[in-house]
């Protein structure tokens, strides 16, 4: 049995990026989330340890400084976190992770699972990207004005992903996305048993 | 416009490299082999520079003690050999560059063309090869001995290799093959002027 991957996607706000991973997750229904740490208090509904794990701020602190974490965000006051040691034992079982991150995130992921697979998501233009948030209407101006500083911002950090998929046309960009996933769970060290298997087989 | 690859193929022979190839290039006509310089004599209908280029047995040997081949091998006394520039000038030009080419001259193209792309298609099993090759009827009770020998040994050099595809349903090696040669297009590097664009169409 092989090894689970650890598959990063990372977009400016606006790119298409939820909609490719629906229909990653629809026909790759494996594909997991790995479960997050977060000293935000669990809202109605949420299970600590389905949802994620809820950690008061003291022992996040510590967790963090003792390099618990694969990587970690401060949002609003709140911090958030996704826990290593549990993401490497949900990929030795087989298990493949999908980390929807930021680039900031994104970047703590490259030193922390360096063999971590890496995808960019761009929209075909940052005039696209503007007239799309605008079509979709549930930002405020200011919030398209900040959206479109950070894509900014961002763009530049694709350069580092294995892969950059600019998605123009849904279709396209899927099939790409699927490429990408499909091509990294192909890794010979993934399935280090596979050649004497293959030996074998008499 | 985006740079062209070079995506390696090795398969021990019955694995079903050459079907495979052929649902690939049919998909994607511009995927194309470069043009080997060889020093066995043309064949009828052979023209030179556009099946071979057809080189004396010195000129092949001076050219390649200038590194002037990113592989080459003896075979049967014939030299064969890939000039390394002509591929450089396609894959500048954009073109994608196919090399269907045994473990030797993948090794040594893992030197030369390091950012190539190598994927090695492996028999579901060693028995499951030697049936392929009995029920092809084409080679001889010898050859199909020294085709299972080579297989065993060409088995473990897969190690090195970017992606293994198990040919075991045609169906699904295939859309793994198209899988790992679409992923192999979406690298930033080949596309150097891409985020420029996207921040450009405003």
């Amino acid at each position: 049995m092989r090894k689970g991957i650890a598959f990063v996607l990372s977009a400016p706000s606006g790119a298409g990026k939820s909609t490719l991973i629906a229909l990653l997750r629809k026909e790759f229904p494996a594909l997991s989330y790995s479960i997050s740490c977060t000293t935000r208090a669990p809202r109605e509904g949420e299970v600590d340890g389905r949802d994620y794990h809820f950690l008061d701020h003291d022992t996040f602190l510590i967790r963090r400084d003792q390099n618990y974490f694969a990587e970690w965000a401060e949002v609003h006051g709140n911090f958030y976190g996704t826990p290593l040691a549990p993401c490497r034992a949900m990929q030795e079982k087989g298990l493949d992770l999908l980390f929807d991150i930021d680039v900031q995130g994104a970047a703590q992921l490259k030193l922390t699972m360096p063999e971590a697979h890496f995808v960019f998501i761009l929209p075909p233009s940052l005039g696209e990207l503007e007239r799309r948030l605008r079509t979709r209407g549930t930002d405020t101006e200011e919030a398209i004005l900040q959206r479109m500083q950070n894509a900014r911002a961002e763009l530049d950090e694709s350069r580092w992903y294995d892969a950059i998929i600019v998605n123009d046309n849904l279709e396209k960009a899927y099939d790409e996305l699927r490429a990408t996933y499909l091509t990294a769970t192909l890794a010979p060290a993934l399935n280090p048993d596979l050649v004497k298997r293959i030996r074998g087989g008499l």
